[in-house]
């Protein structure tokens, strides 16, 4: 409604009314100014109504949504079911151009903004929460794995001779096989023991380097998040490596945005030595949908290149959650979501060591790892280790992970002694749990009770040496009378 | 409402009418069934009530929407804002899993279901509307250059010597980047031209191949739908030549399933010779948001190898657009679009040929060309030209192009004379328009009116020198008016 | 986004793209300006992006919804759930004020306006297809019944001695009611046999005026659209009648605004003679769900007078609907609805005539029915003949009526004899069939198919002498197959 | 998904994955069943997705949403607007039946199952919070005043001489106007001053009784939650007298469901004498939109027979939304809110007496109003006083009123001396504010603030003569920064 009609209003409605009530959309019209001006992630969230009214300002701004448009391109945007078209607030064109993701669409003037909006607050929370020295990021709708071969295949324009990606161990697939997918070779560099702990062997690491040539090596890529019992790579003695071999260093971030210690050794990396870029996953940091990930850097060029190898358009949709999310959640909101996880994941912790004490187990020490925590499971065959797992998601507990360290897997013609946890020879078999990012304090305590009824159960079919499927009756419903 | 309750509610309501109304949805029900025994797209489409149905249904089947469950993993589907959480209908955890973005997620039986289903129905509307051959399609959640640089990478893997991509030139950037992005080399074949039209010099192209080494060449990737003068490409030819020395061809359908030429030539190509994969856009072709794209082949095997070399998990949204999209139109309703796109071409070329005559221009002839229509321009500057395709946009009108075929642009170190027109030297300037899936008569009457009157006022300008911004009053409004 | 923000946003995205962009708003807003300047149903429908963005706007001026509210009264508009707030766009405040229901909330100034702009386009609408001269009007969040209720209370006020209601018979049990919920004797006029057609017995009505004495009657309330084979009252002769005595009048005008049959009549009423108010409900005139009404005069005293017997808010959300349905259809679009309701009741009209042929029945001749046909039937008990229409529901043919003619009802202590029939001895069973705004060609078709097989089905059983309930296999599965 | 589907769907999707997806549903199916079972508000609130699953059900039980429904009646809910029929979840028949509010629409198995089954809930909760010998309610969708009027109309059945109706005054508009709406005369009582709280002149109101004696009174209307100082009714003592000369009793409950004090007291009434009736609002109570009501009582002939009163059909969206809100509440969260209203009364209660003190003021004492809280002005004209209602109000306070004890209104012949205050002579200005359900404590914390500041400015202009309007700009930005 513009002025002119709130002028005309009155001669509906007492003038005082319309002024209070254009009042606040003048204040809420600053909101969105300042977004623009500064294009920082306000401090505080705002409501939906706010957002919806940016979001819709910018749905029409494309040109599938003019009043007199008439299309005689071959991509109009032309979306036919109304479920669909409701869905993406009218937004068809995606983002991107054909040389570049990042690049302004003529016909979609409220996408690109859009675009280039969520871009510039993901840059501001990430600047805020541990890496304040990021020069670009850009949100890319693949997700982490997808990400990390767009980093790869843009260093492949950059150093065409490198066959290798240099990479200490994280038995995660997609990790893996975005190096294979990328076209290059893997060069596995196995983790140390230390203690309970998985750490990265940068002697070794070194010693590949060395052996490989540094021209034939396209990139090292370390990892922060993980599951336990492996720890964050020792990214400031990989990245000064790095630097001092003229390697690049790609850094798997992938839910790592969520522990101020991930973020800041990556920080300290790029202080000390060459990190190239670093990736993490949008669903897995910020409560969105899967489905996008946000590629960070110190140098805004290598970010750009990054973009621009991106061919084509693409769906804007994880943008928009993002978006949609982030003035949702408003910095404040997200730091205290980080806070609130980090006193979850404490909790988790107390509460774990009392049950593992009680079945006669115990949590494996891994300070390292500012996420997952482990515990000792009797040594037993995979199968009945298992188990356990089977019990525990039936009873509608998602997320845990059994892992026996005897099994052996082949990917893309390498073989993982120890698949699944990070080692060839891991010496005891462990379940995994998390505190991720919205955890709540019902979650860990229905966690634990259930954990530890399965864990009893389970502990006693062993000993009775009785696997049966009695269990199957006792299914969620039960759980949820427990 | 299970059979229970619906017994129960006749304590409230007569059971006649309940009976009757319990019998609609047994009839939903067994539509959904038949898409589950069957899965292929009905013939028609279904009411937005049974889409929404199926789809709360589906989402519910995924571990985050269980009443009691608790989630202690890294990737728990918590979803922050409750805007984005509807939009996407609860549907948290995306698709596929680390090592193939066709996989099961065991958290998510209902995406992974959903997922099934949508490839199903999609590899059934591309049999039934000219591939009957096709053997297996892949919905990919990335739009249709990345999609080509994925089904690159996968030959790599099978090609590891390869280094060219043999490309019959199309100007049409975001094809040539995905053979970058894919770290290939282009050999670009330039096209004939024959009358108006551009087509492929298969001679050249055979040539090359054998200059180069069929094994030194990673694919031939040829081009279906594009803007005119340029020629769906010699499918069968370059087919036949692919598969006589072994090399891989992939075929950049981008908007062609709409027409039944393109497809035609792609399902000839197929049974005279070799394609492995052709691919094409899901907005442009199906009348959804930008965003996803169909890989498709005649051997399922490789387009299995295309979906294990996707690493890591991918937003659904692209894939549940595309089910609802399907669903809602049905098989039937898609067909009838088909066909009034055909007639919208027709109509459009007629109404486009009395505008040209008047203005004492003329209409290319391109029959090879079944979307595109190209008209010819008085041969001018390239910023002169311009001016005609800004009088038209801020007219309302989107997707012309004006091709001044004068232009050179550099592309990754490629330098492509004549950039826009396919080719190094067409003989003269155009206008292009396309009629594309879902244009209606109006669209067409706008187009051709105000194309009437830029074509007017951009010759009077040109006789009298004057190429002054006057124009700029002449805003949408006007065109509205006229 | 205001100028400012525009402004800035030049930062990010071309100047040009931005400001084709931002006219288009402009466009948008002018219509918005319209409106609430000349405050009549645009001719050509709003797209649902402009609708939303005017209701949207409006909810933002209420004052739940500022963003920096603190409330202290007992009726804040907190809503508790998020699928309920959303679903009425944030508006929670209701419409009208304690006196009145045409009143300006303080509190809710987005509300407020919404509402008077509904009355001004309905009264548009309403002047626009029949009656001109129509003063004023109210949209009521109650139905039709309610709606005469709160007329005759409103007379109440007026003619405090009043007793009676002489009401021309029409066997729709809620006019009846409404007198009896008013505190009214009903003065009931029997209905006299012209041809097939029942008509107003004018000179009993006036006899019983006399009779009961003008100053004793609170009103005479005709009606307009009715079931066949009853007409449409003689308005005109009623409105001098009460003209002359000085006797107000209230048309039950139901679902006539979509016949300019009724319209016209109400029009000319007005003009010869009295019409207080005529009323009309929203869903059965312009596809909104049930639960509003219209009530409409010719002397805004009168119907500003009903509104302030209203005591107390109420709810908005039958007036939203009106709002964004008449916005969505346009002045044009709406009468095209009531042109092609024209042509269905011909064509409805047509093939009824061959299926009653066919099965040796006949239609009932009722040229001043312009929305409802009646056809014959054999004369049987009325539990037989409520068999036919059993069948015709369960094959889900909806809103047909079986009338048997010889049932009797009671209601509040009146005995009508042929209950159904608006007589009480009309001389042959019939049923009825009705097109009404928004029916279509498929729906006649469906319709026609079904009757001739039900028909066909219920003869041969009658003959039979059997009237076994072996039909109910015979569901809509088969209904679906014809 | 039937069964069958999940077994078919067996061959895409592994069984085990499916089978406890399938049992979350069997849960929910569950929850469904035992509320058509028991017809009781749940104690746990169901998530969005459960509501969700049987709305949609129940939406697709009627007959508009029949896949292969034709419609040849006067209404077939055909919903033009995609908007509008969205919002409604495509429900359109409304509830009720054209004699009877809540009776069972045959087109509408869906619809007439949701009202029954609020209906049912509404009742188990209103016993739950403090009445439990209701017998019977009814959700109607009109707000209190109008379902007052609804009661008083079905006495005027029973007691066709009655002509007054006594009312101990509330000076609250709409209940006053709903008993001249009507068709009564008030008789009103005058309040009695208690120290600071008006009372129930319960011996005024016996001698009026007397003196008009008790045929010729329709009724007793009394009232519980109102604005300080004026207290809750003396219910028992009304409504014993009640018995003892057979008067009818309808108490104004507007929004007492939220005091348990005001539920006690009805109780208690209904046990030591007579009660009708008592009426509530579904907006003031279950934080849904304003536009329903909840007529409950102690025989369910009655509000049966008020069921009855109601003519034709009426919007089913209002209870759309207490449905929603309910079982998205439970009977557990409903209790937990009424436990913080209670809590947050105590603290505003708190947080003013510091204010007041502050400002040489004092609060009234009034124990008997469990909602509402007043607070002494000096004495002034009423135009100065309400200066400090509109600073307030610009603010962003909505919901306090100042209340000079001096101004007078006529409401339909009715000269009330000290409008607003309940009282011909209250012998203090002051202001009121309210602790309703939903206040949060950061209200409350910007109320007092707010409060205070106004105050301090208020004291200063009356100090200085200065009653200029220079506060105006002193907008809402400024109370922000506060």
């Amino acid at each position: 409604m513009n002025s002119k009609s709130l002028e005309l209003a009155e001669r509906l409605i007492p003038a005082t009314y319309l002024r209070q009530a254009a009042e606040c959309d003048v204040y809420r019209e600053k909101q969105i100014q300042i977004l623009i001006d500064q294009r920082k992630c306000p401090d505080e969230g705002w409501d939906d109504a706010t957002i919806e009214l940016l979001v819709n300002k910018l749905s029409r701004m494309d040109s599938n949504n003019f009043p007199h448009n008439c299309g005689v391109g071959e991509r109009e945007s032309r979306i036919y079911s109304g479920l669909v078209s409701q869905r993406h607030y009218r937004l068809g064109h995606g983002i991107g151009r054909s040389g570049d993701i990042a690049e302004v669409q003529p016909k979609a003037a409220g996408s690109s903004l859009l675009n280039k909006l969520t871009n510039a607050i993901v840059l501001d929370v990430i600047r805020s929460v541990g890496v304040p020295k990021t020069a670009a990021c850009l949100v890319v709708p693949v997700a982490t794995g997808m990400s990390i071969v767009l980093c790869l295949l843009t260093l492949r324009q950059q150093r065409p001779k490198a066959k290798y990606v240099l990479w200490p161990r994280i038995d995660q697939k997609s990790c893996f096989k975005s190096i294979i997918t990328a076209g290059y070779e893997p060069a596995i560099i196995e983790n140390k023991l230390e203690g309970d702990e998985l750490r990265t062997d940068v002697d070794e690491l070194e010693r590949q380097l060395l052996s490989l040539g540094a021209d034939s090596v396209a990139a090292v890529m370390t990892t922060t998040s993980c599951f336990a019992p492996r720890a964050i790579d020792r990214l400031e003695e990989v990245a000064k490596l790095c630097a001092q071999h003229g390697v690049p260093h790609i850094i798997n971030n992938a839910y790592g945005v969520q522990s101020s210690k991930c973020m800041h050794h990556i920080q300290e990396a790029s202080r000390v030595g060459r990190v190239d870029a670093f990736v993490q996953s949008t669903d897995k940091n910020f409560m969105v949908p899967v489905g996008g990930a946000v590629i960070a850097g110190f140098d805004s060029e290598f970010i750009e290149q990054v973009g621009k190898m991106y061919p084509g358009r693409a769906s804007s949709s994880p943008v928009v959650d993002l978006f949609i999310t982030l003035l949702s959640m408003g910095k404040n909101g997200y730091k205290k979501l980080l806070a609130e996880r980090k006193m979850m994941k404490k909790q988790l912790e107390e509460l774990m060591e009392v049950v593992v004490q009680k079945n006669g187990l115990r949590l494996l020490s891994t300070k390292n790892n500012p996420i997952s925590i482990g515990m000792s499971l009797p040594q037993d065959s995979s199968s009945v280790l298992t188990e356990l797992g089977s019990m525990l998601f039936l009873r509608g507990v998602s997320g845990t992970r059994v892992i026996a360290t005897t099994d052996a897997k082949t990917i893309s013609g390498h073989t993982f002694q120890g698949w699944g946890s990070h080692a060839s020879d891991y010496p005891v078999a462990y379940l995994t749990a998390a505190a991720s990012i919205g955890m709540t304090a019902e979650d860990i305590n229905l966690f634990v009770q259930r954990l530890d009824k399965c864990l009893q159960k389970f502990m006693a079919q062993r000993n009775e040496n009785n696997t049966s499927k009695e269990d199957n009756e006792d299914n969620l419903d039960n759980a949820v009378k427990s």
